[in-house]
């Protein structure tokens, strides 16, 4: 009978075996370890600190590391493979499909790379090679090179008995591929087809011919958005000239995905996607200190703002007290449509069609959104400060920054990307500047014009 | 011979159609979308403004409309079909998997969902109408009940004869179900078992019996990060006393994992993850000002803290110039650690195991950045302003206030999640009034007691 998952059952496992490793019952933890599949491994290392994740991949089953090197995220990858001798690197990815080598190869020195190949035999070195030829972020750094083609011109009853000579099928095989003499890429059969035909059918009269194959140079990206829109499962690879190269499954997609989703989460608050939550201390501190480095000029940048008009602070504290106010709401109204346009961008919403379109809805939405607060704020500081001049300087500001907010939104992320720089990286912080400088220059311009005698 | 994508086509039709939208030829756009997939034209609607956006509806199939509603995001989807008639709406989802006609049709309000449901033939609308009692975010609101089930005391050949008479398999099938005389779930055959087995041998020898099912109240997230982890196609949905209910499939999966990305990354940024990037402009006006409200909140809260310390500020104004630089820093170095423990805490990385670590370490990158930037930054003030004092001052607040950041990064998120609030909703925002708060209490505090006469 089925076990009935109520729910994720890793949280459990987790407790036991930290438990185990605790109370330094090692044997028992290896045996926890054998019985768990490699996935769950990983997920377990992942959730360790760096002292219990090196106890733990010791404790595993070498014959399964390599596997488990594979689900891990690259930084925790990198780690644990820039410590294995070229011979264990060699053994554990043995019978790896060759984009699954490529991935937890990629990151050695060119030297140890070397010292790995040198370890494989002839095939597995070649195959690998070629795997590793393709830069990591295209179709050809993601395909599989293990698949089954079939000819046009044969019935399906003759592939039937094909397949069960061969024996098991590739891991997520859906399709076959249909090639020439060439193998040039002709259509594909998928097997809920294959099953469902008539014996002695040819399979050039069943098999899907308009399907689209995969340029062997797309990137990634492009790639994740069309197995998303299309539903596909998995896609032929080929080159320019149609030749069947590999295939690319929904498994390795559902991974980008994820990263790039998070890429643009990660990235916009000033961190590095690949960031292992459990790095060490020293890793994570200097890979966050050039964020914080960039934001130490963007705070100087609005204190050398303030430091124009210190006549005017000096003259009325109360200026100083209320002008963080208005860059604030700028920033956060300004990074929601950032946010925005970062997702249309990401999912392809957003191009030269509707730009023009989405920058005056923006601008009227920080217009309406600029006066419903100018008017709010205004109030409160009336009522706080008893000066009426003040509350209306203060939705004089709060209107202006919220308009170049929604602005700025907009054309910030989409100028970034014309300039090929990540918009997720980049746009907050430019955000935040901008809407900072306008808004303390507005604010305080106003009341230097306006209060100070 | 197969298409070559060379990269994502749509792009390219999106322009095609909106010049022949521009310019009125309506029949052209009509034949442009004939020939196009219904997730394409999905596709284009979610990157038209309102009124492109209906006037292409008008020209879809109604043959192709029920599929195209599917394939919308949620805001979007529920604009149009709050325009549909009720006969409309039942005509078009008319054929297609009962999970897909749930999510169609679950934003209507119960009148208009009654005279939609008095539509259809019993058969569909009992489907429906069970369909729809499952909670949207659980196994039963996303699973299928299309799929195909077999004894285990049968051979592999009367499975393949009988699959090959009952035609065609419901979408997306990888694996056939087997179950006992009361509908409970013994073990699952994949298709390409069933292909390579022996026609002779009986299934319940080859079928897996080992896999896990779902349960049919499992949690959305849980089971996106299952099939994930496991590289699942497919699986199985079940009650307590394992009967197969459905089956869920990766398609609606990876929609899941992209909608949970996305949903941390908007909702950090204080938006609604479903926000239709051409919403209206009162719409979008609304749904952001919310959070902007809470902002206004947050700027008070911090202006109210300069305000304790007007005295201070009125006697030296260069104070006021410099005490925005701490409190930004510190929304910074905080965030950053929100980003990291909202990702951990999404994926399943950090729970009761390492929580304890985790502060440590953040605690102590907190530190060290703290003592790096409190350096710099004395420094730069030291030499700006010629204060020694105010550049120690600085410095002193600078620290204190980017260990604050650390430690809470990680508490304000995992408190959040034990209080069962959304910590991407409001993680960042508590953090930022944490940190400014912080950081101007400490500086304005120590150029009190120090600096002011």
């Amino acid at each position: 009978m089925a076990d009935v998952l109520e729910q994720d059952q890793t949280h459990h496992t987790l407790q036991e075996v930290n438990k185990a490793l605790e109370n330094g019952m090692f044997v028992h933890v290896r045996r926890l370890l054998q019985d768990m599949e490699p996935e769950d491994i990983a997920h377990l290392l992942e959730a360790s600190p760096p002292k219990e994740r090196q106890v733990l991949w010791q404790l595993t089953d070498p014959e399964e590391q390599g596997e488990i090197l594979d689900e891990l995220s690259e930084d925790v990858k990198d780690g644990i493979v820039s410590q294995m001798e070229p011979e264990k690197l060699a053994a554990v990815t043995e019978g790896m499909e060759s984009d699954d080598v490529a991935y937890v190869l990629r990151s050695l020195s060119d030297e140890r790379y070397q010292e790995v190949l040198a370890q494989m035999d002839a095939t597995d070195r070649h195959r690998i090679e070629t795997a590793l030829a393709y830069p990591e972020d295209t179709a050809g750094g993601m395909m599989s090179t293990d698949f089954i083609t079939i000819r046009g011109d044969v019935t399906a009853d003759v592939v039937l008995r094909y397949l069960r000579m061969r024996g098991e099928l590739p891991e997520a095989t859906d399709s076959l591929y249909v090639v020439d003499d060439n193998q040039v890429l002709i259509g594909h059969l998928s097997l809920s087809t294959l099953i469902t035909t008539q014996p002695d059918i040819e399979i050039k009269d069943v098999m899907q011919d308009a399907d689209e194959a995969i340029a062997v140079d797309m990137a990634d990206s492009e790639i994740a958005n069309i197995f998303e829109r299309r539903n596909w499962l998995s896609a032929p690879v080929v080159d320019a000239n149609n030749h069947l190269l590999g295939r690319i499954t929904i498994d390795d997609v559902v991974d980008l995905i994820r990263e790039e989703a998070e890429h643009s989460m990660m990235t916009m608050a000033g961190m590095d996607d690949d960031e292992d939550t459990f790095a060490p201390v020293l890793k994570s501190a200097k890979s966050r200190s050039i964020w914080l480095g960039v934001n130490v000029l963007t705070a100087l940048a609005a204190a050398s703002v303030s430091n124009m008009f210190e006549h005017t602070l000096q003259q009325m504290a109360t200026v100083a007290v209320l002008m963080t106010i208005v860059p604030s709401m700028g920033g956060v109204a300004g990074n929601q449509t950032v946010a925005l346009v970062i997702r249309g961008l990401a999912v392809g919403h957003i191009g030269d069609t509707n730009t023009r379109w989405l920058l005056s809805k923006e601008a009227r939405v920080g217009l309406i959104n600029g006066l419903v607060w100018a008017l709010i704020i205004g109030v409160v500081v009336f009522v706080w400060k008893g000066s009426l001049m003040l509350g209306a300087i203060m939705a004089g500001a709060m209107l202006a920054n919220l308009f170049i907010a929604g602005v700025a939104g907009v054309l910030i992320p989409i100028g970034l990307k014309k300039l090929k720089i990540d918009p997720a990286l980049a746009g907050g912080m430019a955000l935040t500047t901008c809407t900072d400088i306008v808004g303390l220059m507005v604010f305080l311009g106003l009341a230097t014009i306006f209060i100070t005698p």
